[in-house]
């Protein structure tokens, strides 16, 4: 499959440019019955879209969202469910010079020496703009998953040196998971303009954001992503496994420079007996009694949260001059101008969800085919 | 495609468990015409082998790899390359009691929660056995990669708290990327039991295994990969990234827990002014100053080494009581028996190298159809 | 992949029902730098629009093709190429009582079987409406091609019992291969409302098809495809084989109920000594000096045209009382009202081309990485 | 997915050439749970298998099969299942002058201008003797489906000139659908040499594939495959339709010419009121009455039995002198030697079956998640 396309079953075929007519996703395989508006995706649009605050770009493009085929009153028909986006503002004079010349940090360069050609405007396909088309078919899927009571919920974890401590952290995630406390937690992730859910550390957080606009500058950022309700038993042994699919599908997020799964990153300096979850019984059921390993195991679901943490890159367009060379193959200083925002994670949650919930979704369907007895039962 | 397939052009179809007759790989799609014998794949299977040392298991397998098709004359056909890896030593009895309960750490559960029946010798396709097809498979097209000069290499940067330092990383790196004093380094990954290219960091932590071995414990560890000598242009835009695919392919390697690129994890708290790599021009060509980004920017390569970075974790088999459920949901407490590396990542460094090579050599095969005037030179 | 995607290079997602906002088709993998806009589009559009003639439906629905993505300056840019085309009569309340019943030699049935759902209003997905989309993808692959010296042909080789004859065939077929002559029968097919390209058979099968009008009935047909200029080499082993990519794009197409290759149906009877093509040199080139084969051997093309021949159903709906069943499964009798063309082939040709193009284009780029040779020149 | 790589949810990955180690396929993607051995297979292995009669050649292979992996304790476990078939007779010297010119009718010249390279001992990959892997798939496929009461039938329909007629395909049809008589007809194709369920016809092929040996001619033949008990709703639409996946895998088979469903042949010059079958209700459920459509409606699957016929090539190796072009690029006289059928259809029948059994048993299993209802049965 080419490079825009998404999934085994379920298939996503994304499309457009930054500063292109529309940007949109035409989601096949999608399973007929399910009630599906526009109303169930532009609330996820919504999280998306800039200029909701001081952390973002302050143009305001509605992204509004129109389903051209594959529901028929009211519900999905188990045909392609195509939805466009189409583009308000379309001003590529603003980036006429970025025509001559190759941005340090984005793909300019890469697409040329891959292509011979690019639409230089906004960075085109290459634009973070580009994950509009993500969200919207992430919602469709995230509606199937919480039909079941699954759900992800990302929130952002820090910016530059402004980060929720381990404390915060697992106060969160213990709210996240139980569903006790988590109106609270997603109330502040969705009005605090850093997306972090903690009023303090956002504050700070917001101030170093004004500080990196005043410097024309940018900072990193941090996401951490919780799937709840995820039954053991889903992902497929060695390539396709849960958490290779997962990370594959949110490194495919622009600017996102490493994933780990629970507590991936200290593992490397653990003990076995340590990091190691008993099994134990609850309610009946075999269960993980602790979590370091973030909800899979052999790449296969363990029936607790799955939990991954995503690093973020500094938005690359920052504001003051950089060193650089021309698509003519002369060094040369550009200083870019225009609107961008400061930091990426704020705006990238709701994406790193809809990743999630594409291939969750994928994965929990092929699942359904795992058993003989399934099989027979369904056919027989 | 199913789970243990791989590859869009160069499509690998891996199979085998721990303790079954055979393990193998078949890859279709791969170019006619190179040179292909059993010793181009032997000594990849040899540096996977345990056995070497006080490392690992004392378990010696041969692991001696048989061609069956697909090479006709000494050189590739074009048509699927079959290669099988024979078990010689098959003693299911030592894991008899393995059949009984779910092993911590491991995917025991998962796969009985998803498939209602389980290989429970040595943890059949779940068991890092499997991992000899990936080298298989890999080493072949890292035979093709080479004959453009890209070469992949894997070290291990520590193991637990016992850690190559920065200034020692930035040598190897630069002895790795530039080719001057590889040799030394690559010499002492394969001489030294740890996979640690430095004589007195490899000391201790070998120290710190033989501890771990005493205390029937295991310890977590860290693989850092190169790839030099990749073109700029290579990758393919949004869902299929060179490194949201070099992601979900090492992320598929059994104890993975964590990948990043370039100095990804420091992303999150940078400033945009100073994780941005300058384009300067060398050589005639445009090419990244530094590389911050690990050599792939919007998910195309730059023309710099592509660093990535992987935490593993311990070795979940440790000897030490463990609880866990049965598999008839009582909880009980497990001790392994048997033999088991403390740690992971020493074996794992060559199948770090051959799932990059295997998701470089598809990427750069798709990237040849990238231009209409490459379609139309090639058939007008 | 889900069932409305096609190709393995060349990925063409495709969406969109009968009486639905939108119809269109996505391609993903298309290379970059070819010169590309609607006007290249919309002469194969017009082709497949009914009310060109007698033969046809009055509805005259413009089939204004729209590209949203994937082309900047004229230029296609290698990232997804978008198209869409507006639906602008959607008269839903003339279909108002087929969604009570299943219409015999529809899909209606099948869907509701499927899906439990179903869009009723003129088939929604599974009219014959869909195929825009096909010829939308489809004539953007046919340039590519045409770059290269390479062009589907496709013609109605009879209506009913009104057939050309093997004499007359032999003659259109000449033409269109060596090129002399064929402008005048593709005028034939183009200005001749029946697609064949001889006046008297067509004036036959015009009345013919005046008979089934008037009667409320509907009539068979069938199609030749030639595809001229493609080189020898193309097509895969085993399962890609091109003649079974073919074979499977074609059967795609609707009403289509047989395809065969060269002298694929005579081939049953005969014997090896006279269906063999022997090979001769011809300008420096080996070559079949017959073509009984159709072009492909072993699912390898040999240079010769590809010929492909299709039988087409009579259009389904008639509007004769049917015996049919309820969708409360009740046996009722359906008297179909609206207006539907008699005969299928006319408007199918074009489809038949462009399923044709998107397959072989696809075969053709993956048979550009089919040498290590090929590799090692293009990144050496 | 390469071209030796079939399926998207259940994948089969083949290999091996005609004079090579060995032929296998690896089948990822099974169930878990269905009872496996080679006694399952060898049955249908032995039916491709030469050497049965005066209708085959003399050159008798066992064609054992070893299972290597994904059964244990006699029961799938969900992982790959490799198979393997070791060659025993591997004659290369039988073979040495065909290394210097391309046989017509066959691949030869195809794959030098492919690959540069081939495989002459016996047609290497391109030999029908490639044709062990299907069966050994697909009788893996076969159980699963024949636990569902779905099973595949093919016979010859007729060798050369001497057919069944109408009144004897109706009343094996008849048989073989409602399993009334079906054991006859079975027990004559298994027994008689030429496939045929009819003595008088059989009897008369034999003289006529006599003559042909003699003559050192070869002959065409035909063959029909009926699918029973396939339900109502199989099958996606646009692309993947049922008789889209169906034609494509039985036209990958080597010699295969041309394939049409149900009346497919007749549908071109047939009215749409004869043509159409109506819908009935029996025995609470809605079919057709009658079956011209051959099972398939838009490509999903009615209800009703599936029925194609193909039409095969004669032989290619033919031993009278044949016009030809050396592999130097001269003109040539070629007089093939060896053992070859005069007739392929006779143990084909088993590959169409199979084939059928790979593509239907992938399109019920993704059939399985066509219901949002089904999915959230599944998870809730």
């Amino acid at each position: 499959m080419a490079g825009s396309v998404f999934g085994t079953l379920l298939t996503v075929s994304t499309f457009g440019e930054s500063h292109g007519a529309a940007l949109g996703a035409v989601i096949d395989g999608f399973p007929a019955g399910m009630e599906l508006s526009a109303e169930d995706i532009q609330p996820y649009l919504d999280r998306r879209r800039p200029g909701r605050s001081a952390a973002s770009t302050e143009r305001n493009e509605p992204d509004r969202v129109e389903i051209l085929s594959g529901v028929f009153g009211g519900r999905t028909t188990g045909t392609p469910i195509a939805m466009v986006i189409r583009s308000t503002a379309q001003r590529s004079g603003d980036y006429a010079d970025l025509a001559e010349c190759y941005r340090p940090g984005h793909a300019d360069y890469g697409y040329d020496a891959k292509y011979g050609i690019r639409d230089y405007r906004g960075g085109g396909r290459s634009s973070g703009r580009e994950t509009v088309s993500r969200v919207a078919a992430g919602a469709v899927a995230a509606k199937l998953l919480k039909s079941c009571g699954i759900e992800a919920f990302a929130f952002v974890t820090g910016i530059g040196e402004e980060r929720l401590n381990p404390d915060q952290m697992e106060r969160i995630r213990s709210a996240l998971i139980s569903g006790e406390g988590a109106e609270h937690y997603l109330r502040l992730r969705d009005s605090l303009p850093t997306g972090i859910p903690d009023e303090e550390t956002s504050r700070r957080a917001l101030e170093l954001i004004g500080r990196m606009r005043e410097e024309g500058d940018s900072v990193g950022s941090s996401i951490e992503c919780i799937i709840s309700g995820v039954p053991a038993g889903i992902g497929d042994p060695v390539f396709n496994k849960l958490d290779a699919k997962l990370a594959g599908a949110v490194m495919s997020v622009g600017a996102v420079k490493s994933v780990s799964f629970g507590d991936g990153l200290s593992a490397m300096t653990a003990r076995g007996s340590e990091f190691n979850d008993p099994f134990i019984v609850r309610d009946g059921a075999v269960i993980p009694e602790t979590n370091r390993a973030g909800g899979i195991l052999g790449g296969i679901s363990t029936g607790r949260e799955i939990i991954l943490d995503l690093s973020v890159k500094p938005t690359p367009s920052v504001f003051l001059p950089q060193k650089t060379v021309s698509s003519r193959g002369e060094e040369t200083t550009l200083t870019i101008r225009g609107r961008h925002d400061p930091v990426i994670a704020p705006r990238a949650t709701v994406v790193a969800e809809c990743m999630c919930a594409l291939s969750l979704a994928d994965s929990m369907m092929i699942n359904m085919t795992s058993r003989a007895e399934y099989f027979t039962k369904f056919y027989g």
